[in-house]
Parts: C-alpha cells; structure tokens; sequence
C-alpha cells in the first residue's frame, strides 16, 4: 500500500492553528512523524484561498528540511499546484486533478516524462456521477488525456471518490466497483481514496473506516489517503494485505509490527 | 450476522475454571452478557471427555435458566451431541458434524423435519482439503446426504474451515472462494466461521481477525462464532452488513450502536 500521509493539511484542526501561528517545529515534527511511520507521500494543504501559495511554500520548506520523502501538494487551485512545482526539490504529487475543467491541460504537460504523480478524481461537469458507470465514462476520457499528454499509467493515482454511506447505501459498492473496473481497464494505474468521507454522519467512525479500508483493498485500491499515525488503521492495512495475499509469509506484516508502526506502543 | 457466543467453552480459560469450580453463577452471568449483545445462539462446550455428559447437562441447565437463547451444543463426539439434545427445551444447534465418520448418519435422522439447526465442517477424511476445490467435494457430499435424510439448507451452516495464515498465505483466499462457491451451489445455506485460527502465531492478532471478518462477510459468510462482548468486533461486523448493502440506511448499525452493542462504553 502506497500511504499519502494527510496530517499537513489546514483542515486538519491542530494543523490549522500550526499554520495560524506559523509554528514551523509542529509541522517538522508532523512530517518526520508520518514518515517514518511509512508514508510515501505527504500531503500539504494550505486549505486557504488568501496566501495559499505563500503557506504552501512555507510548508514545502519545512517538510524538506525534516524528510526525504515526497511532497503531495493539495489545492483546488491549478494555478497554486503550478506555481507550487517550483518549491518542491524533488519530483511529487499534485493533488488532484479531474476530467472537468482546464487542470488536465495545466498539469499533464508538466508532469509527462517525469516522475511526478497526480491524483486524478472520477468527477465530471456535473458533479460526482452517482453510478459507477458514470465514474467509469470519466475515466474513459482520462485515459484519452493520458494517451495525448504522454502520461503513463503508473503516474496516475485514480481517486473513484466515496459518498457519505449513511445517506447513499450504495457508496461502498459502487465505489468497489469502479475499483475492480479501472483495475480491468488499465492494470497500472494506481488507485486511492481519502476515504474517511464514507462515515460522515454516523457514530463509531472508526468501524466504518476501517470495514471500507478492507473493502476497497480487496476491490484493487493500492494506495490511501491516511494518518499513517493511527495504528489500528495502520493494522488493518498491513493485515489486509496478507489476507489477500499480497504478502508472502506474512513478513511485511510482521516487518511493521516489529517497526512498531501498529500494535501496542512500545514506548 | 447470526451470532454464537463463544464464552461457554472449557478452552476458554476463565470459562474453563467456572467449570473446574462448579461456578454456576459465572456460567449464567456470561450466558445473560452474550444474549444481550445479540447472540442468537450460545455455544455450550465440556472441552473434556472426562464427565463431558454431566458438564454439558449442568451447563445446559445454568444457561436455561438464564436466556432464552437457543444452544449450540459443542463436542467432537457425535454420542454425547445426541444424548445432550434431551437436555434442551427448546431446538437448538448441533455443532459440529463432518462428511467424515458416521456423524451424519446419527445426527441427520434426528433434526430432519424439525427446527433444529446443525454446523457443517467441509473436511473430509483426510482432514483439510488445502484447495478450495478439496473442500467444495465435501460441500457437494453434503448436499447429497442432506437431500437423502431431508435436513434443508437453511438448518445447515457450513463451516468453510480457517487455516492460520501464517504458515499458509493462501488460506483467506481460498476461504472466501469456498464461501462464494457455497453460496452459488446452494444461496439459502448459512455459512459460519470460528475465524480466529486465522491469525494463530501473528502478532496483533485482532487486527487479522477484523480484516479477515469483513473480507469472509463480503464473500458470503452470515454467521459467525465469536465473542459477542468483543465490541471492536462487533462493530466491524455491523459496519460491514451496512457497507455490502445489507443494511438500509445503517437502520441495523444505529440501532446496535444505540444499545450499546459496540462503540465507546457508556455505563
């Protein structure tokens, strides 16, 4: 599983006020964190409009200075994700793109031939389609983009988006789905999801998170969109992975336990 | 889901020392818990062979005169299953039996035509099959021998049998075939699961059993044998049920969440 650790995000309450205060230790000490709890990625989302690509570039300094591993920059802005490629001394991700829109032509002639990675979501004009067929058509179109931009398939982390399962039943398996159709229709292509979105609104978050999580592993999801901080997650991914066999033996498994990225803190 | 509640089992170590002590109060407060948390079944089990006759009438009796929940009567032993059902005072289960042997030649004559429901293991005299393929001739045999003596699928509960993942990568996933396959062959059978042998030597254990509950959940199995009083599973387990598709609207999640079936204690 490919982790993009969601922590450095404005959002994100304790975060937020770190950005507020411009305390730059905190959002060191968050990015060390999730990197070493297995992070491939690390989200940064200033989630302002006004200085967003001044927070961005703060942010982007600092997470560099505590880590190695690549940035996720995250902004509904194609402009701020443009601006924001300068910032970053090591190829990423931009989160996200869609099919709707201009970002396409924006990003992919920046990224094509390179080593950066994009998350491109299943939305349309018209909003999320509430079918998988729908989210299926955008992909379609994506693929086409792809195809004319030069963008391979495994720079793309497709994002098949997740409604709320307390107002919409079928969220969970249309989402599955799409999952096992666009893993059919291009066997490389990453895909992801924020995921938490599926148990808005009801109680024991948590059991919902973690039943999807299992779900969407199992349809073909090969990457998340996570605090790699939260160890029972972090659990249920790696025992996942094993049940469905995609860990020989068990040793990654037992690998991360012995890394203490779940289980008990051994502290 | 239809639960059996695991506790009343001499393996059990607590449950073992009620036993050792003749503790009739523990054995019925732990009969009351599980009911209450949605057991639909108890399961009863000597876990000796020495006085197994007399455990399992006082056993029997204690739990009586705590619930109304039906019990699984739980041995090895095909003799001690049919004397113990004079016991009960109302129909219960019968667990387990196995193609192997002549269990079902005792066993069959006495539930055909009634209420009473029996667990079904898929192994067959030369123990496990390891292939899904192995498992699913013992699941045809069964029909067979079930459609002689008149036992209906709905009295059946397959038992697709859990091999420990550790040292057998592929036991989740032939687990979830057999189960798909069962459900095909014959869609109104119940299929149960004891499960936690899954995760037998690995660390962390719980974390291999609730992925492994949602992924044997999604593939068919509706019923399972487990700690009721487990509220991170509990939990799982009806989040799961909302997230396949089987619970509309989470009418069945809110409702257990509300009395206080999973979640955060609130007493």
């Amino acid at each position: 599983m490919i982790i993009i650790g969601e922590k450095i995000n404005g959002f994100v309450p304790r975060t937020g006020q770190a950005i507020e205060e411009r305390d730059g230790e905190y959002i060191k000490e968050i990015a060390k964190a999730q990197a070493e709890a297995g992070a491939a990625y690390l989200d940064c989302c200033p989630a302002t409009n006004e200085g967003a690509l001044d927070i961005m570039e703060w942010m982007v300094g600092l997470i560099q200075e505590a880590t190695d591993t690549p940035i996720a920059l995250d902004s509904p802005s194609a402009d701020i994700l443009v601006e924001s490629m300068k910032f970053v001394d090591r190829p990423g991700m931009i989160n996200s793109i869609s099919i709707a829109g201009d970002k396409v032509e924006k990003i992919f002639p920046l990224i094509a031939g390179t080593e950066w990675k994009v998350v491109a979501m299943l939305d349309d004009e018209d909003g999320i389609p509430s079918t998988a067929e729908g989210r299926i058509n955008a992909f379609k179109r994506l693929l086409e983009k792809m195809d004319e931009y030069g963008v391979k398939p495994d720079q793309v982390f497709v994002d098949p988006l997740v409604e709320t399962l307390g107002t919409n039943e079928e969220s969970c398996t249309v989402f599955t789905q799409v999952c096992r159709e666009v893993r059919e229709l291009c066997p490389d292509i990453h895909i992801t999801s924020g995921l938490s979105n599926i148990s808005f609104g009801l109680p024991v978050r948590k059991a919902i998170n973690m039943g999807f999580m299992v779900l969407a592993m199992n349809a073909g999801m090969d990457s998340a969109i996570i605090d790699p901080l939260n160890r029972d997650m972090m659990g249920i991914v790696y025992a996942t992975d094993a049940l469905v066999g995609n860990d020989e033996y068990c040793m990654e498994y037992l690998t991360a336990y012995r890394e203490g990225i779940f289980g008990p803190k051994q502290d």
